[in-house]
């Protein structure tokens, strides 16, 4: 199966922005980097018929990778599979699958992800390449609570195989398959100028919270690099990225962040370059999710800055981030700043009431704790807004991507598995 | 003014719940002891024209009272006022408005809440009643950030002293004065068998968390007891009433409850029989508050059994509570109990994801971590549910009320200040 799109370097650069050294784009995923192929099949998981696997492979030379997962004490199977098999550094596929997560479904849903692993390897081995599963990475998604119907999933890793493709459709395929209440897949790749590359894709939309947001995503890179130097990239970008995107508070049992590096380009970049790069692609696919949150109908940053240290300023933008006053005031497009001010003041983090400032959109709201004049008249009627809280005491910033609270959340959300 | 309300004793017993060592009834509230008066009047603050100036006066002959307050970092004018008059253990009088929050207001704000009790006190005081400001507490309720129009408020001081009645019409006048998003007066009193009596009031039905909700609450008692066994009574009562009702996680920066004692009756109680009491009124007071609270449709309960510590059953009970995707999945009447699981499991507590077991009103839905049989059948179409979580770790139980999250809450708290 592969989704019709156009592929001319024109309109794929139309939209590239120049960062970390290089063009990002976010019309190419996982097959971007020379030695990876992919595909998204509809293996029948989904009642719906729409595609629900995905299948990413590393065709080497280097076999390297490095994993970030939820720090939900409640691990869905395929994250301990997961956690397990990257202990040894190296992966060779990542298999994924939507309509269902496999989570809280006891020592049988550890064992259907095991055997999903041996698919995978045994088909791998079948068309050409020995793999073990040891060297298969398993994500899933979906409703928690319920087993995988695991003849259509082995049925499907053993088709999906012979649809790996390189390119943009492999990619853009396996994006499409990972998707659940997603509206669009999320694709990112970055073309470094010294001729090596990062591409990545994921889904998620709700359950977004740190650490990290429900989500799965695959990053990809075609760089020389060791194992330790692609999980010092992975952390440190997860950490500014993909844990700083609040959606809802709630953190998911399946949250999956990978990184699988090929070597394919022979280049071998300084750990600073592969760090910007990866933080770059994972930025962009936060700043995808967020945009596509459920029932988002506005895109909001919320900042702190001015604050004694960094975790005041994370756990202070995170408080007002997730507060339903604040979320449903932005959602009315009503600039009623004095429950950001509620809401900053039950954060457990350093601060002085007579010294808060607060802006909406760049417009002053509060200044040193009281209103600020025209504070009500402050226009929040745009899809954007951008949400700054100077605490005034030290000079740290942190910012944290949310959405406000809508009908729609509340409509997608009450009858998700029903 | 007065609201019309029937009170033969026939009617004011029917729902009479045995309790505590007395009766409790919920059509009776402050002026319900010996010793105490109040009035409600509309005096202009809100624009609706509707009641929103309430007054409580203790005749004595005893003036002790307790208080307990926000723990928001940032407190409105008349929490900071109020928590200073308490240090003497003593008050004449209650003000409390509706219409304004009178927090974020700087300064001027403090000294419209002092001008204010140096206008009961010297109306009081013309009234017959020498009174001082420093025995009368202040409580406001409403939009956060905007002054009081304070020509209103002394005006409505001035008349509202002439208003002061006993019986059941000064109390209920008072109760729905104070309301603001509340669509009804919340009222109890107890009346206890050895003559002594406990009445309350309370306003809250958005931006309630711990501690404590947003809320005003007035508890008073004709029982003879010194400032220190009220403070002992209300801070017991109000750790396992107001702390444990969660409806939004949002903490309100004007929250006060306090408790004034008359010593009418003559009796004095032993401090259990007198913290059964304060706890029985206290505790009906906050079912109310989370029956009435702004777009509820499922009135829910939140168990944590099972836990290592009372702590962990409390943290663990407030983040399924608060978790806005559980919350959704009530609305829908959805049993998705993977969310109850992936909510306990971000949860800082001990815990063990093998011995988690959840009941829906009952129905087991996981057993030690996995699905039960028939669990995605439960029917939750009612308007009670019973969430029940056993971690299976110790031995210590803690209950949450809580609300699902439903449009009404998104409309109601999206059209709110403008």
């Amino acid at each position: 199966m592969s989704i019709d799109r156009q592929s001319t370097d024109d309109n794929v650069y139309a939209d590239a922005v120049e960062i970390a050294g290089g063009r990002l784009i976010r019309t190419q995923g996982v097959t971007s980097p020379a030695g990876f192929r992919a595909a998204g099949i509809p293996a029948g998981i989904k009642a719906s018929g729409n595609p629900d696997l995905a299948l990413v492979f590393n065709e080497g030379p280097e076999l390297t990778a490095a994993g970030v997962f939820t720090t939900n004490k409640i691990k869905a199977a395929p994250v301990l599979w997961s956690q397990q098999v990257l202990t040894s550094g190296a992966l060779r596929a990542v298999i994924l699958n939507s309509g269902g997560a496999n989570a809280c479904t006891g020592p049988g849903g550890f064992q259907d992800t095991h055997a999903t692993a041996e698919k995978v390897a045994e088909s791998l081995s079948n068309w050409g390449t020995e793999t073990g599963a040891g060297e298969v990475a398993v994500c899933s998604t979906g409703l928690i609570g319920d087993r995988l119907p695991m003849d259509k999933v082995l049925a499907g890793v053993a088709e999906i195989v012979h649809e790996l493709a390189g390119g943009i459709s492999g990619g853009t395929d396996a994006a499409y398959a990972i998707m659940t209440t997603d509206t669009v897949p999320k694709q990112a790749a970055l073309h470094h100028a010294d001729k090596w590359n990062v591409g990545g894709m994921a889904k998620g939309a709700g359950m977004l919270a740190p650490a990290l947001a429900t989500m799965l995503c695959v990053v990809t890179t075609d760089a020389v690099a060791t194992a330790e130097q692609l999980d010092r990239a992975l952390r440190a970008a997860t950490r500014l990225t993909f844990d700083r995107l609040d959606v809802d508070g709630s953190t998911s049992t399946n949250d999956t962040v990978l990184l699988l590096a090929s070597g394919a380009s022979g280049i071998t970049p300084t750990q600073d370059q592969l760090d910007a790069a990866v933080l770059a692609v994972c930025d962009d696919l936060a700043a995808q999710m967020a945009a596509d949150a459920e029932g988002v109908t506005k895109r909001v940053t919320v900042t702190v800055r001015g604050a004694a240290t960094e975790q005041d300023a994370l756990v202070g933008a995170r408080t007002v981030a997730r507060d339903n006053l604040v979320k449903t005031a932005l959602f009315g497009s009503d600039p009623n700043w004095g429950r950001v001010l509620a809401a900053i003041g039950i954060a457990p983090i350093a601060l002085d009431p007579e010294r808060i400032s607060v802006t909406f959109n760049g417009s002053p709201v509060c200044i040193d704790g009281v209103g600020a004049p025209g504070a009500r008249e402050v226009d929040l009627s745009g899809p954007d807004i951008a949400l700054d809280i100077d605490l005034g005491v030290g000079d740290v910033e942190v910012t944290i991507r949310t959405t406000d609270l809508s009908h729609g959340y509340v409509e997608e959300n009450s009858a998700y598995s029903s």
